[in-house]
């Protein structure tokens, strides 16, 4: 039997429906921007595997660096120990998050680092004597699956079973010019009821809502205003995160920053599972008491596991190298020659880039899991290149090792593709 | 700096009050059944670590396995693609698991497995068209810390800000030979009304309650009426999987099998974070349909990380090798001997054991949290052992390698310890 056989007698795959798509492509090896098939093809990582694996697959500075670690510490227990893997991540994390971040929080998701971020917001407000239970979050926002991070996430594609069991959430539309006045008096209305505890966001780009990209403007003064009202203000940055807007955080493009920040994807490199939830000295305050009650008492298993750190502080160590700098600087630039070559093709609807991350929407209607969606995947992955348009949006997010002549093949894949539809 | 002062500056531990304990001992190394701090003291790891490092610390042969891995494969989006060692793990996992499970649904860790299993529940149900929002579950049970696992656990220690955002839940006794007829009633006239989803349980062992068992036998009983009434029976397997019953899983000691099983914590050895929801053909096949839809809406971007899975075969692979099997005989002897020695001291109320399981309840009121438990866990960490006492509970759930010798160190650890309470 074929692995491609084999994968449909036991595995139940994510955001699948398997009577329409019973077909798993196996995948066999990865190394830089390339995954191979089980039958030696080959395809360029266009999205680095949902922007995880940036510095290219199978890193062997970061594997041989995890390698040693698993050998010395693998795991102990987070609460009442603690370990220099941990430790050191703190330290080198803290050094290039925004300035006001000083206590990092671990789990293994980013929905759990939401799950946190809100758990964290809403007793803050309780530790002094306020009981807030309203959150504020956008349209279109995704913040993962579990209960309280589908709660807050706006991008309702089939919520059915499900709803009647959200937090309160209140939503708000993304600020454009247009709709900003509108938009900025309903925020004001909302924190004058004195029950919100935190807006949560992606701050500039909304990923799963296909690469939506927004005004920074705009979000700093909501922020401004929610800071005023003492509302705590979440930076989502699982997907933007590690140098994908050409800064280390989108947050830095701001000049207001999150109070509570949620880390995951490329912080450990797309190696293995972790994710952080960051915040303030001001909200860690907020549960420092002699009243036992008044801690966090959120937990898991593998907080801060030995080797998830390990390779978050050697991802960590290559982004800030002159090597990853320069590469996103140059994808940056290569990215802009593609925009001025496509955007005014007539199949092309509009196109955005902010950082390495590219996207254009295309001319059609089309439902997000619906039949041309298909088309164009496997279009893309027939061309050698492995792209997943969400919607009619086709996006590039490729590891930042991706060479000039994979660029150029992603990019003609993509014009090639407009001929299909 | 030492490790412990440089820990204070960034770091915020799980279920902890930093005010009370700001302290937190730093772990440099591991081997087998031990830790090793930074000034060279030795520590017998007397609860795996939170049962997951049951095959010992920085087992060669499991992180042997992980590198070669990592070097080959280290992720790739788990959504229209697949891998072997996902493959493989799901092959060898069905042929350990009940027999009724078929199909594996993958996510990062315990809490979040139970998220998918009650979203599960509530989506199997509504995809055959009723709307049933009920879940029952046991008083004392744990079951994590996200917002849908943490609305089902009846360990209630600090919710106060978060209970307002739980899902609806009905909670019944932990059946026992003088409560069973009472519990029984109130379970049929719950499932009467219609509306459970699914009932959530911890088979025989409820772990963060302190150990506590319960006769298999009636919540056999239970089982068969809930299956009667098309409730599904949700295993949480996270603690109690992969042989610390004294079977591969604690559901194996019953007539009637779950629908859903979560899993988590020794499924990967310790060694990277990682958590399985299995489930059967019948609940899998209620969501496949035409209608998109209908299908499962959720997804990790870790999903079968190809470095996880590999762990995990592993560790299943020396699970069931003869050295291990016969280490968990060792040890259920060698705790039936150290009861029979310390049952009947005066300081001792209840003694317990279910395989390599052993739980001892002291004579005196004691807080969760409180100094008693601080007192007795800084006595045996002292003496070279790690055991956390929950309450007034001493339990040990060590990993399978720990040597003869080293069990009778933490044997004579906890007789010493009666001595100071």
């Amino acid at each position: 039997m074929t692995l491609q056989e084999r994968d449909k007698k036991h595995l139940w795959h994510p955001l699948t429906q398997h009577k329409l798509h019973p077909n798993h492509l196996a995948i066999t090896k990865a190394k830089e921007a390339l995954l191979f098939d089980d039958k030696g093809n080959e395809y360029i990582d266009g999205i680095a595997s949902w922007y995880t694996c940036m510095y290219g697959h199978c890193n062997a500075y970061i594997t041989s660096k995890v390698y040693a670690q698993m050998q010395q510490l693998d795991h102990v227990v987070f609460a009442g120990f603690t370990h220099e893997p941990a430790i050191k991540l703190s330290e080198e994390l803290i050094k290039i998050l925004p300035n006001n971040q000083e206590k990092l929080f671990f789990s293994d998701n980013g929905s759990t680092s939401v799950d946190i971020a809100i758990k964290m917001a809403l007793q803050y407000h309780f530790n002094q004597g306020e009981k807030r239970g309203k959150i504020i979050a956008l349209e279109g926002g995704f913040h993962g699956d579990t209960f309280g991070a589908m709660s807050v996430s706006g991008l309702s594609v089939y919520n059915g079973p499900f709803e009647d069991f959200f937090i309160d959430v209140a939503r708000i539309q993304v600020p454009t010019k247009e709709n900003f006045e509108i938009v900025k008096e309903q925020f004001i209305k909302l924190l004058s009821e004195n029950n919100v505890a935190a807006f949560i966001y992606e701050p500039l780009v909304q990923g799963a809502a296909a690469m939506k990209m927004f005004d920074g403007r705009l979000l700093d003064e909501l922020l401004a205003i929610a800071k005023q009202h003492n509302v705590l203000a979440i930076a989502d940055e699982v997907m933007t995160g590690f140098g994908k807007t050409g800064k280390n955080f989108a947050s830095e493009h701001l000049v207001n920053q999150p109070d509570i920040i949620c880390l995951s994807k490329s912080l450990t490199a797309g190696l293995v599972p972790m994710a952080i939830t960051s915040t303030t000295q001001n909200v860690y305050d907020a549960f420092l008491s002699d009243d036992i009650g008044k801690g966090f008492f959120h937990g898991h298993t593998y907080s801060a596991n030995p080797t998830s750190c390990t390779a978050a502080l050697a991802g960590i160590e290559l982004l800030q190298s002159e090597e990853i700098q320069n590469s996103i600087q140059r994808i940056i630039k290569s990215h802009q020659t593609f925009d001025a070559r496509i955007k005014n093709h007539p199949k092309v609807k509009e196109t955005r880039q902010l950082g390495v991350i590219y996207a254009l929407d295309l001319n059609v209607e089309m439902d997000r899991y619906g039949d041309l969606r298909y088309k164009l995947f496997r279009f893309f992955m027939e061309n050698g290149v492995c792209l997943r348009p969400l919607g009619n949006t086709i996006y590039i997010l490729a590891p930042y090792v991706i060479t000039d002549k994979q660029l150029e093949k992603v990019y003609q894949a993509i014009e090639e593709s407009l001929a299909i539809i």
